[in-house]
């Protein structure tokens, strides 16, 4: 396993590398970002993987320094998994002083997380341009847990022309239902247990959508009695800080994430919820078929 | 010669191209841009050639109406200089409707033409980088006089890691200084005889740097009065508007296009001028070797 530390050593090997999956990441690696590294090996002659907490999609200092990270045993897992390359840049060396380039998506990048998230999108996008700019992959992967990340990720590589195809693969969830994510390790023992509450909340919402419910204000407000029911007691302590928080609970159309008024054969729930100091986010494909197909029946985009 | 309208044709024909040397342009081709398209076959095993007004970096409906085309005599052109692919897109396979994504360059992109021409910069950029995506070129050809356009290419190439290499070549000027622009057809004859008033400032302001003057606002006095004695009379017309205007006349640092309150060994000297309706740009190298090697002597830069 290759691990480079500067982009000239990654167009110094790239040439001989043939077809590549390409795996971006934050680091602290978890399950989700293994079947990811499983199905690019599965689908390419060759995977590289990227480890880098950007600053740049951050719009919290804070939660930028609480990032977690583990370097080390994530270079263990990806050297197990048989990956072929790893970049590891720094800040300093994506960013180098004069830097001064953004890559801005609108539409699908303007709800939701992206003004709940001053710069968020813009942040990913710029790094995600540069990552594939820099790997040159065929493919690259995103989990659907992030779904509209997903989406202006599409609409950027669409957009630019970029020589890549976008893969999404399902969302990794642990066996009570709460998709994997790095900032999960941030909570608590107590906030782990209740966080299997997105998911309980977006499977009512399935559930209801599957027995024909197409009602857009009574699904939200399933999803919002769900988290309620399974989050509990919310009074505020001595700042008056509450101890979770919705920050969204919506049904979106799938494709462009504009809440629509009537809802069709298929539709996306949405949650980002708010637990002690961590935001959560997740997501469902509703559709009329997802009784049979079961969980993570989702469409190829999601 | 091959001559591609869509993306999947560029696609196809590409891999079998080998090093590719890119000109893109925006048609009407003239001796400027027929001296990039030699260098580029000079210098590359294939040279391609776009032409595509592109909508997205007019700040001015008009500026865009009266662009000049010769789309049947351009091609007629770039065939006798043997060059292998022309990319002739339409503006709707460009930016298809849902096209939301721009490229954002800050720093050089900021000031002189960034806030004359509000987005121009921001179109530039988005399909000089939707054109390398396409192409995928090993260089890139760009002429000097569009010398801020340069800077901020080049910028963001390096900020994207774009893996391609920006050339810039020397301004091509006609015999009486005037610098080849598709602009300078919509000169009437009498705006055509004035038009070397650009070169004329530059040429002072050059002949000054090099006999030792270093004073910034006396070298744009001066250019600016050179403008004056060249152009002549400009009284305003029945609708109070005069026959021509100093947008303007300007010393910056080569690197930033901050304008220095010292100047050292280098600097550029830029104007942008209106003449009727026809607005021109023009800019030189100023360098204390400039005597002895003339005009266009410009460092790598310019």
């Amino acid at each position: 396993m290759q691990i480079c530390r500067s982009v000239e050593e990654v167009r110094r090997l790239r040439p001989a590398m043939k077809a590549m999956g390409f795996v971006p990441t934050m680091g602290f690696l978890h399950e989700g970002h293994l079947s990811l590294v499983r199905q690019a090996a599965a689908e390419n002659d060759t995977v590289a993987v990227s480890i880098f907490v950007n600053p740049l999609q951050f719009d919290s200092a804070a939660d930028l320094d609480h990032y977690p990270r583990a370097v080390e045993r994530d270079l263990a897992l990806l050297e197990k998994e048989g990956v072929d390359l790893v970049f590891l840049p720094t800040a300093e060396l994506l960013y180098p002083p004069g830097f001064a380039t953004r890559v801005e998506v609108g539409g699908v990048a303007d709800r939701l997380e992206g003004p709940a998230r001053p710069g968020h999108f813009s942040g990913v996008a710029t790094v995600v341009a540069k990552l594939f700019n820099i790997l040159q992959p065929q493919q690259a992967y995103f989990g659907r847990k992030d779904a509209q990340q997903c989406a202006v990720i599409s609409r950027m590589v669409h957009d630019l022309n970029l020589p890549v195809e976008v893969v999404t693969a399902p969302t990794f969830r642990e066996s009570d239902g709460l998709a994997a994510s790095s900032r999960n390790a941030r909570l608590t023992p107590a906030q782990r247990r209740q966080a299997p509450a997105l998911y309980q909340a977006l499977e009512a919402a399935r559930q209801a959508f599957s027995e024909g419910e197409r009602n857009r204000a009574r699904l939200e407000a399933l999803m919002t009695r769900t988290l309620a029911e399974q989050l509990g007691e919310n009074a505020p302590d001595a700042e008056g800080r509450r101890a979770w928080e919705t920050d969204y609970a919506t049904i979106v159309d799938p494709d462009t994430f504009v809440p629509s008024e009537t809802l069709g054969e298929e539709a996306l729930a949405l949650l980002a919820v708010r637990l002690g100091e961590v935001r959560l986010i997740d997501n469902m494909l509703l559709n009329s078929a997802s009784i049979s197909a079961g969980r993570d029946s989702s469409s190829p985009d999601y």
